[in-house]
């Protein structure tokens, strides 16, 4: 099939045509078709333990599994309409009269399924996930770092405000960062497998042992997964939820990073651009443009998943023991995963070949009046009752604030106690930085410290 | 790529791999390329009428835009980082040196962008979804007569309410889905497109024309549309916006029908069965078991996509004369266009061999109390003053509503007037039934009529 | 009750404590009990009309109905726990025993609701959403002539792209703003009652009449409403959505103007600003801020209330002849209808104080290379071979744009062919702007003329 | 104010006007007054604690904010146009002048706000979320219990499939709702305050202290919180996200619940119903109608509220140091958690008077063909090569399909091995349980132990 007659466009534009993208591959439909199968040849191997069969037959299961293609499984789906029994009787096919009947036993569709999926995610996590955001973070680390102490003018409401650092800023999102690389590897770690059958009560797994939930914990123990405290025909999809919540809002702090670079080089502010190629085209009909378009396009990514939670909540509802309509919609998360990957490393990628203009900082930062914080806040400090309402008047004034002060009779016994610190702040906004760059060491030195071995 | 690597299920399972959604490639990013080489052509024909390049050049165009490949298009953009720029570099390739300077000439991408996905979802509407949505429109319109006296109990609360018919409840969905089909096309056909420049004010094609509001309107004329009222580098993002909630809406009728079925097919009421094939397995544990699960299937694909509207409302916003945070995103708008479409047939196709069991219809209808409402009604009509709450004591009652009310003394001066055919109402649901039956046949009527030609 | 011992802030921050909002009652329960008890009122005279009871009944009936206040309702229901039963109840209280048997006759509470809710939107729309609306309108089409001249440099992706004026910037709001004032308009006019019954097939009121299709358009009619094509209990909830998604599309276009409007406030724009009161205060601590807080809160209350069109979309499943899942979730509807119009009067109250500051728009304007665009086009036009990769390269180097292409030897045959209006272009920005001031007047008489009497 | 006055249902209908549900008033806009006021008062106790100020002017502070209402905050800030500034000037205008500077000394309005919003829902989760859900869980403990032996037919795709008892059935809920009551717990307890100025870098404290994250440790110590590892003018968004993720989500728990009591309570079911007032009225038409109102009830709020993520997701992105369109926003976020509050008490009202019909239980157990499963699995555990499919085409005869087992020759090899134990399997299905007494007994004591002392 030609990519580009999909509909989809992650397959087409953003993986299945990159290269780099490669590692996405292990959240294909071909890489779970292997974790499903690796889920039947693990039940056939603790049915061997329990001698239910021989080691041979889980030996000739195991083999038989790790050989099994997608594409066995759609066409053979294709003539039964149900894809694990599908799955089996390729497995089955492919062994010994005597392993045949211990393929799939006792299971049901959704203990090999939900497994699978737990496995899935918590490999995604460890081998896919978890390196692509702390590629990112490392780089916002050194970002922060290198650039602690570059004087940038903080915005609140897009009004200059007070000052802070270029790398104080960054710091914010090794902070925010963190706290989601954390929640995905914890969330991650605790997606939960089952082996309770049909509807959840070991009914058929308890033909054949007193002791179903010690196979089904040793069985899942194999996959390096623990059973939920109770099961349906599925696992308590709430193990999901706050794995996706976790995805959907680790996307929503990079898509802020991308909104702030992506304003940060506005025309009028132009105090960070993106790399851009030597042979790169910005509009096909203005040749001057230098557009953000990487941190556009995460913006982008993240308003075409974060939506998808509600799917994850809508499907928190199973009737009963399960009805069958989480089952398509649930196909769809691997894709949220994958976004995700592409956004944070499109954000490294980018990142890397940012350029932070220092011109443009200081120009930016010289505008304006931060001056009325600090006096505002000298003035009550040396007693003056209204010191707020005073300096708002003043900034009503034309010309500079601290020489209207100065000139305003009711401010004189105040500003004669100033120290001569105090009045440098008034003059000099980089000494009004507070613990920016102070804070922006502690930041990284925090994060560095709880995410190592991440 | 073999299509089992993909990330997206709808590629691979619902569409890629399936001969009958073949359909579907019209939505494909194959097709828009098609689409966008077709704009172009568009505008140096244009160009031609107006004498600005020779008809020989614009022939030119149109046989080297007709050629273009998608993959063609994305190799150039790996280069120069810039689609649009691609598109018209291949073009710009395949034509004579004379020709070269009027490809693209005067259009800002999105002026070829705009405009073709607005023939896309046009021609999508015109030649994929009202199709679709058309043969299931007919096939409910079919059982609907087909079973306009099929006796069934009206359902509120999940509770036996009053009789109708089964033909009555399935009219509901000929006559929802009419409304959709309806909105679909008239929001389709009034998508615009746009030749108005970089920032909409048409500054490049005013240095070439007196009247470049005319030439966009010529332009787009050739392609079957119209322009929007303003725009800026965009057209006004509410015509797309209309168009895919007329989708999301019209998937949420499909969905509500699906539901209706699944809990139809429950296994205590049994009332509907989606059609089985003879090898079909049902549960890979559970030999008997037939599942609705193409209606499972067609809620959950709603679930998977009706959320994405939000996606579109936040698309809503662009800054200024636009930015790209819409770009990526609305590039998975065709999806759920496409996802409409396989929930409808599957619907059909599933509807086509749906199993009406009237036994169980029967035997639904015989529990409960559904005299409750005629008796209070008619009661209240012959006079007693508080006839709901003294029908609702009542039913608190052992045994027989009827033969309860025939036993209590204060009820025997109204029921004594009660008319032959009154008494029959009680005793008889089926005389019960209200205007089910003729109603079924106008709302089916009234459709046909509506609907004829779409 | 206090009003800010609410929970929502609706009530007691943007609504309840605000005298200009004091319109919204309209969508107050109290206002809704109204309307619940008028539509009680149309059906007995109905009744009447068809002589099933006596013209004095109704008038009976219709002033009973007309004094039932929210408070009786919701006594009554604390007791019988069923809202319309209650409402019913209290009318039938203030009648006589005559006319007492007639009250809610052959009615289910649907009936009353679903049309009483038809009738509170349909008036919501004629009586406060469009005035509001409209009044945004107007201001935006003065505000659109009145700077049509104003130039201003066009933005995409936040980077200076080609010059427009400002005026046309507003003109872009005008017309998005305007197709929804139409939305509104239709689908809140299209919005349907019922008289069917319980199950919608008419059961009961076909005990007495042989018409009640007639009857139910009857009363319809009296309400100025008409029926839905088909029911169930309820009205096919796609009248509502079609209404919800007018109201939501038109959030998102004030969302956007909104957030036009905060960034040309940013500090380095400063391209207008809001109006400030001399007393006011932007910030707790920074004494000189201006903050664009109106601006920001309209923003902000679409965030809000966007989503809630996933309730609207849940709400149109409902199983069988109906499930009372919608119940509580669609009590929720005014208020988004209310967020609406708060944030409309806030943008227009905001827009009439607007500050414009052309001294900002002319020093942006400036800024940049604007002239490559027209630059790149005239050179194609001349026949340039590869105009667009020859301007991108210039606009790399150091200098004026403008003198480097003079300086560049290849472009001499070109530019010496450029007319002398054409080099004006390229160096005065105000010859650059396109059809920008003629469009801005067309549309602004384009929906004068389409809104005119709305 | 009457509160049918208002718009918001919420307030009127499921809070303000019921008395159960005082305790929400927490949660009101005078509660959070009162919270801004109690951070007011531990900024400046913490300034005395430095000897910034007196111990007689802190007390003095804590003594006016403790009688600050909201009313006045609301009224000084309708003059200001600022709601902390509003609150600050409340409390300068009770203390001396000697106090009056120290009031909001180094604090920017959001020191406070966010503050007070960790505090505001900290407190809200162990005063009111956890007890309501701890409720809740005991009774479903309790019920999960008395029912563990009681027979049900466990249903999957709404078909009969195994075995369950409905003490199980509940016991998922146990477990669903133990792990939200867990995450609501830590990440409400995670939630965290800020004193660290206008753009985070602690610009004005650093004037005062030499140390200002100490000082700001030491402030929110007082009230029992934590500061981030970094804040601008705001706390990082991703603690409340994860807190409403945690509220949203368990939520979603007690709606599937309700789903499965009101699919439980159709009449062709009817295992369950809801307990019914003798005076209560089902319908205002049909007089024998009870409806699983409460159930419907909770569903639909979770419709309503379900969705509001998405307005905390995209509160997520606030631009640079903050811009303010979190802010009114924001304000919705405690209607949500009083949401789940009303949902969960009225499912715990409504689980207390919960009929179980045990009659329907055993009825709907003996429909259909639960013992294919153990079939197929016993023969394939005896060596039957091909055990699904044959047993898949038993089920597909007419009659017993144990009977028909025993007709087939080509099984009696088979069954001749069966041993008694597992023919009685066959024909009993209550012996074909699994471990779902044992199961459901364990749930309870490990919920139980886990939750003991939230």
């Amino acid at each position: 099939m030609d990519p580009y007659d999909s509909i989809n466009p992650l397959d087409f534009r953003y993986y299945g045509t990159n290269a780099r993208m490669k590692k996405l591959w292990k959240l294909s439909e071909s890489a779970f078709v292997k974790h499903l199968a690796e889920v039947e040849a693990a039940l056939v191997e603790t049915l061997a333990d329990r001698k239910v069969c021989s080691r041979k037959v889980a030996d000739e299961v195991r083999k038989a599994a790790s050989k099994v293609t997608a594409k066995q499984v759609y066409d053979e789906e294709s003539r039964i309409k149900h894809n694990i029994r599908a799955l089996a009787n390729i497995i089955r096919k492919n062994v010994s009269d005597e392993a045949k009947p211990f393929v799939h036993l006792a299971a049901t569709s959704h203990d090999i399924i939900c497994t699978a999926e737990a496995l899935r995610y918590k490999e995604a996590a460890k081998d896919i996930i978890l390196p692509s955001l702390m590629e990112l973070e490392k780089l916002l680390m050194k970002i922060a770092l290198r650039e602690k102490k570059t004087l940038q003018v903080g915005r609140t409401h897009g009004q200059h405000a007070e000052p802070i650092t270029f790398g104080f800023a960054m710091a914010e999102y090794v902070s925010r960062l963190g706290t989601r690389i954390i929640k995905i590897k914890e969330t991650a770690e605790d997606l939960r497998g089952k082996m309770s059958g049909a509807v959840g009560a070991y009914n058929a797994s308890s033909l054949f042992f007193d002791d179903p939930e010690r196979f089904e914990k040793d069985m899942l123990k194999k996959l390096g997964l623990e059973p939920a405290t109770h099961s349906t025909q599925i696992v308590e999809p709430e193990y999901m939820a706050d794995f996706v919540h976790a995805i959907v809002s680790a996307f929503g702090v990079i898509a802020n990073l991308a909104d702030d670079m992506r304003h940060l080089q506005r025309s009028e502010i132009a105090e960070v651009a993106e790399g851009f190629g030597s042979k790169q085209v910005g509009s096909s009909t203005m040749p001057h443009k230098r557009n953000p378009i990487s941190f556009e396009n995460v913006k982008s990514l993240w308003k075409a998943y974060m939506p998808r939670m509600i799917t994850v909540y809508m499907d928190q509802l199973s009737e009963h023991q399960r009805d069958l309509t989480n089952s398509a919609s649930s196909r769809f998360t691997p894709e949220t995963v994958a976004a995700l990957v592409i956004a944070a490393d499109r954000m490294t990628n980018t990142l890397k070949k940012l350029v932070v203009d220092k011109d443009s900082l200081k120009r930016n930062l010289s505008i304006g009046m931060i001056a009325a914080e600090p006096l505002y806040i000298l003035l009550a400090a040396h007693d003056h009752p209204d010191a707020h309402e005073k300096v708002r008047q003043l900034t009503l004034m034309k010309g500079s604030l601290l020489e209207n002060a100065k000139k305003d009779k009711s401010l004189k016994p105040y500003l004669s106690k100033f120290t001569k610190k105090q009045l440098d702040v008034l003059r000099n906004p980089s000494l009004y930085v507070g613990r920016a760059v102070k804070k922006t060491e502690e930041v990284v030195s925090h994060w560095g410290g709880l995410l190592h071995g991440v």
